[in-house]
């Protein structure tokens, strides 16, 4: 399994505090030590670092808990190789170009028995079932809007449509972004918090760090941290309900929805469409 | 204008050597300060290293100069902005993933009244004419090849067929990798050589550094090095001819071809495909 970090902020932020405790897991807290990788959007761009090295060791890694990226949208995943090899093809995230952005992709878990064909418009370049999953979601994506951007919302109708879909193959946790929003989704573990005026001191839990963010912050910064473990002792996190998607925006939750309501309300319109319960999973 | 940095090699290798020299272009011994990039293939993936900072100023290129970080394919870019603001999307090189591969492209020149319909296969991210240019010579190999992957010659030959029109809108000199090997074309100035045993010393002509490759190579390491200017003062560089494209693999040229002469071809075949000749643009 894998762990994930995500951050979504107001205003371009760096995630140093955050990926310096979060990285720790790659080997001193933790043994996610099979490669790790960071993607800081800047508008729709974004710069994407990935090492098969663990984050403890990789001086690339090194560079980031050093080089303070001011970014609105981060996605980091510290891998533990359950699928694939340890190899550079294999590191999360995972990047395509869709609507003329950057989209970027981790996920934690491990799908079995998903082999979905895909048309050939994105085509995973590694062989590990997340990046698979990510190529079968921008397809669907494509498939519903064809070549014309939708917005945020339509997004995240089918998101939370198809998401649970690929869930029925094993626990599907992620974190996935366009540079304007980051959705995220988990059928086991992911938590989140918001910082934000008044700012507070927070304490890392991997590592004896901590900051007092009233101290490097204004009124108008507010930041939206996803992770699959709390990094802070003295936070409260909130943990993410068993199906739930979360659509991040300006440092906040701008739309919740449970997937196991979406999905029984599609069954019992069709009840062809009847599967397995997420509850199998558990 | 900018300048290209390309690797191609028989075994992985580490560019740190010529991209030392090549990074003092950017602020010391040229002026191309409007940021860098770079891009390392390992097998079909890559790692891609974008900045808006110069390579002499960047946190990221110094990691660069210092990591050696093996790769059978590199594309490096220094910018000196033409068209395009300043920021991460209109760095070089750009990335797309086709046929299960990463693509890495960088350009040289400036190409004027260039605005091909694109049917949104690829869409340029930032503001570009290179990036255009990019996704226009993607599209044209997924109209001729569609989801099948063809061979190298089968691309180098669409390739050499379209290059020479993008080029009929300015300076169209490139780099093009997709991990097999590495596509180079020139229209005004690029320069290559190939390093084999047995090796020698190596001067740069951009810093006081010399390495004598005959210490830290085998008799299995071949590598071919594409560059706008020639790197160092004691080795022989070889101009590319104005319309010539060059296939670099396994650390040498395999295919070389004239595209004026492909052009003139197909003129002959059919009259209506006439046009100006490059010969204008000089």
């Amino acid at each position: 399994m894998c762990q994930l970090l995500g951050m979504n902020c107001a205003t371009p932020t760096d995630i140093t505090f955050s990926f310096r405790g979060f990285s720790q897991r790659a080997g001193i807290t933790s043994d996610h030590c099979d490669g790790f990788g960071i993607a800081f959007f800047e508008d729709k761009a974004c710069r994407l670092f990935v090492d098969n090295q663990s984050a403890v060791e990789s001086p690339i890694a090194e560079l980031i808990r050093n080089y303070p990226i001011k970014s609105r949208n981060v996605i980091a995943h510290i891998r533990k190789a359950t699928q694939g090899k340890i190899n550079l093809e294999n590191s999360h995230p995972f990047s395509r170009e869709l609507w003329g952005r950057q989209w970027i992709f981790a996920h934690n878990g491990d799908l079995h028995d998903f082999s979905p064909e895909l048309a050939g418009r994105f085509t995973p370049v590694g062989n590990t079932d997340s990046e698979l999953a990510f190529c079968y979601l921008l397809e669907q994506l494509v498939k519903r809007f064809g070549y014309e951007e939708p917005s945020l919302d339509q997004i995240f109708d089918v998101l939370i449509e198809i998401s649970p879909q690929i869930a029925e193959h094993g626990t599907f946790n992620f974190c996935l972004s366009n540079g304007q929003a980051l959705f995220s989704y988990a059928i086991t573990k992911l938590h989140w918090l918001v910082r934000e005026y008044p700012f507070k001191p927070a304490q890392l839990i991997d590592l004896d760090v901590e900051v007092d963010f009233s101290e490097v912050t204004t009124a108008d910064d507010r930041v939206a941290v996803i992770t699959t473990e709390p990094l802070t002792q003295n936070e409260v996190w909130t943990a993410f309900k068993p199906g739930e998607m979360i659509l991040f925006q300006h440092g906040k939750p701008i739309r919740h929805a449970m997937s196991e309501i979406a999905r029984l309300e599609r069954e019992r319109l069709d009840p062809s469409l009847r599967r397995v319960t997420l509850a199998d999973h558990y």
